[in-house]
C-alpha cells in the first residue's frame, strides 16, 4: 500500500507535469494557473487510495485522478465567479485576474479536459465510470445552487443543510473512491459501501470545516477565522444556535445578522459567545463523529484485508483532526 | 432513408418529451426553456441522418443526438453571457430572464446532461465517440475566445477567420455526422469523409449566414439586416472589404468603422455600397461554394450506395440556398 503522502506526491508531479497549448491563451493559461495554486489534492489521492485498496494498478488511476482533479477545480473557476470572491487560496480568483468571459469559457474547457481523462479507463470499465462521475457532477452543481439558495431564505433547516453539504462537498469524495475502485476492479457491492465511506467522511469533512472556522486556531487554520460568521454564513453552527436560542439570546443573535454596520472583530466575539453558551461546539462535533463513524461502519465491511484499510482510516483520522 | 423533415420531427418530439428534476428549479427550468426556444435543430438531425446514411438505427441514434443539441444549447447559453445578448430567438436570455449565475451553473448542468445522454452509444464504440465529442467541445470553445479576441484586434486576416468558423461552427457539424457515422458502423476512413463533408458544409454555412446577414430579405431572415455592419462584427465580407478597398473608398469604411454615433440606416447602406463597389458579395459567395466543393467531394468518395447520399446533398443544399 502507498501512503497518502507518497499518493498526494504522484498526483502533485503530474499536475506540475501537465502541459496545455498555447493558443488561445486565455483559455489555457487560467487553467494552467488555478491548477498550480496547490490545495491538498487530496480528491484525486483518493482515486488513488481506491484503486490500490483492491490492488488496482496507480499508474491506471492516474488519469482519472487528475480528471477529478480538473473538475473539481473548475467548479471553484465557476463558484468563484458566482460568489464573487476576490481571493483563491490568497491568490486571485481568475475572473478578478482575467475576466468573467475567461473564467466562464475557461473552465468549460476545464470540464472537457477532465473528461478527456476520465476516458483513458479501460473500455470495460468506461461507462460504469462515466455514470458515476455525471451523477457526481451534477450533485456538485445542485449543492452549488442549493447553497446560493440559502443565502435569500431566512430559514434553513439542518435536514436541508446536511442534504446541501451533502450534494456540494461529499458527493465528490464518494465519486473519487468509487471511481478508485472501479478501476482496482471492486465488485459492486464493496464500491458502493466506498462510497458510503467517502459520502459520509465528506460531510463529516465539511462539518469540520464549519467548526475549524470559528473555532480553528488563527496561525494554523491559513484562513480568517470567523469569515463564515461576518458574512451570516448559514453553517451547522449558526443553523443550530438559531434553533436552540431562546428569548434575550435570540434576540441578540437576530441583532448580530441583521446589522450591516459593525466591527468584525466584536461580532465573532458576541456570536462566538452565543455559540459557546448553547453548546453548538460539541452539537457540531457530535454530529460528525456521528457521520464518520457511518464512514468507518461502511470500511469495515468491504471485503479486503484488514491491512490494507489503514491508510483510508488514517486519512480520514486525518480529515477530522486536521487543523486547516 | 429518412427526410430531413422526418428527422427533425422525430427530433423535435423527444426534446418536448424530455423531462428534468423539479428541483432545484434554478438549474433545471432555465434549460427547459432554451431548449423549448426551439431552432432548426439541424445539428442532431446530422447524428441520425450519418446513422441513417450507413444503415444504422435511428433509435439508437436518438441519445447522441439530443445530446449534441443539449450540448449546442449549452454554448449558447454561455456565449449569451459573454457577450451580453438580451435576446435568445427573440426571447429573454438565460442570464437576462434569471441571472449570470444560474446562466452559468444551469449551462454547466446541461453540458453534463449532454454527457449522460452520450454515453447511452453501444460500449464498444463509446471511446471513440467521446474522442470525436470532447474534442468538439474543444474546439467549439477556442472558436468562441477566438471569435471575442478579434473584437479587441484592429486586423484580422482571411486565413484566422476561416480557422475561427471552422473551430466555433464547422467543428460541430463534422463531430455531429461523425458521431452518427460511428453509430451506424461506419469504418473510419468513411466516418472521417464524412466528417470533412461536414467541416466544409460548417463553414459554408457560417459565410452563408455572413452573405445573409448583409443581402437577406428583411422579411425571410428573421433577424436585423445589416446587423454585423451596425456592430463591426469581423464577418468575411468586412474582412474582405478591408483587404481590397484603396484610397477614398477605404477612408470612408474606416470612417464608418470608428464613429459612434450614426444613423443605422445610414451606415449599413453606405458600407453595403462599399461592399457591392468592391465585389465582395460574389467573392464570398465563391469561396462559400468553394468549400460546398469540398464537402460535395468528401461526400462522393463515402463507400455508400448514391441513393442514400441524396438526403446529405439535400441538406447540404437547403443551407447554401437557404433564405434564413
Amino acid at each position: 500500500m502507498h501512503s497518502i503522502q507518497d499518493l498526494q506526491n504522484i498526483i502533485d508531479k503530474a499536475v506540475r507535469e501537465t502541459e496545455y497549448p498555447q493558443e488561445p491563451k486565455e483559455l489555457y493559461q487560467p487553467i494552467a494557473y488555478l491548477m498550480a495554486l496547490g490545495g491538498k489534492r487530496l480528491r484525486p489521492a483518493l482515486v488513488l487510495m481506491a484503486a490500490d485498496l483492491f490492488g488496482g494498478d496507480i499508474q491506471e488511476a492516474l488519469a482519472p485522478a487528475l480528471a477529478v482533479e480538473l473538475f473539481h477545480n473548475f467548479t471553484l473557476m465557476h463558484d468563484d465567479i458566482m460568489d464573487k470572491a476576490p481571493l483563491r487560496r490568497g491568490q486571485p480568483t481568475v475572473h478578478a485576474k482575467w475576466n468573467e468571459s475567461v473564467a466562464i469559457l475557461s473552465g468549460d474547457v476545464m470540464f472537457v479536459k477532465a473528461y478527456k481523462m476520465m476516458i483513458q479507463v479501460k473500455p470495460e470499465i468506461l461507462t460504469d465510470v462515466l455514470e458515476v462521475f455525471n451523477a457526481t457532477a451534477i450533485g456538485v452543481c445542485e449543492g452549488q445552487q442549493i447553497d446560493m439558495n440559502f443565502e435569500n431564505r431566512n430559514e434553513v433547516s439542518i435536514e436541508e443543510y446536511l442534504e446541501m453539504i451533502r450534494l456540494k462537498t461529499a458527493v465528490l469524495v464518494g465519486g473519487a473512491l468509487k471511481i478508485g475502485a472501479l478501476i482496482g476492479s471492486a465488485n459492486k457491492t464493496d464500491a458502493d459501501l466506498l462510497y458510503q465511506f467517502g459520502e459520509n467522511l465528506g460531510i463529516a469533512f465539511q462539518l469540520q470545516d464549519d467548526i475549524l472556522d470559528v473555532y480553528g486556531d488563527p496561525i494554523k487554520f491559513g484562513k480568517q477565522v470567523g469569515g463564515d460568521i461576518i458574512s451570516n454564513k448559514k453553517t451547522y453552527l449558526l443553523i443550530k444556535a438559531l434553533a436552540l436560542a431562546k428569548g434575550e439570546e435570540l434576540n441578540q443573535l437576530n441583532h448580530w445578522l441583521n446589522i450591516s454596520e459593525f466591527s468584525a472583530e466584536e461580532k465573532v466575539n458576541a456570536v462566538k459567545k452565543i455559540y459557546n453558551n448553547l453548546g453548538v461546539k460539541t452539537l457540531s462535533e457530535n454530529t460528525m463523529h456521528t457521520y464518520a463513524q457511518k464512514a468507518m461502519d461502511a470500511l469495515a465491511k468491504i471485503n479486503t484485508p484488514q491491512e490494507n484499510k489503514q491508510v483510508l482510516e488514517a486519512f480520514a483520522d486525518l480529515l477530522i483532526k486536521r487543523e486547516n
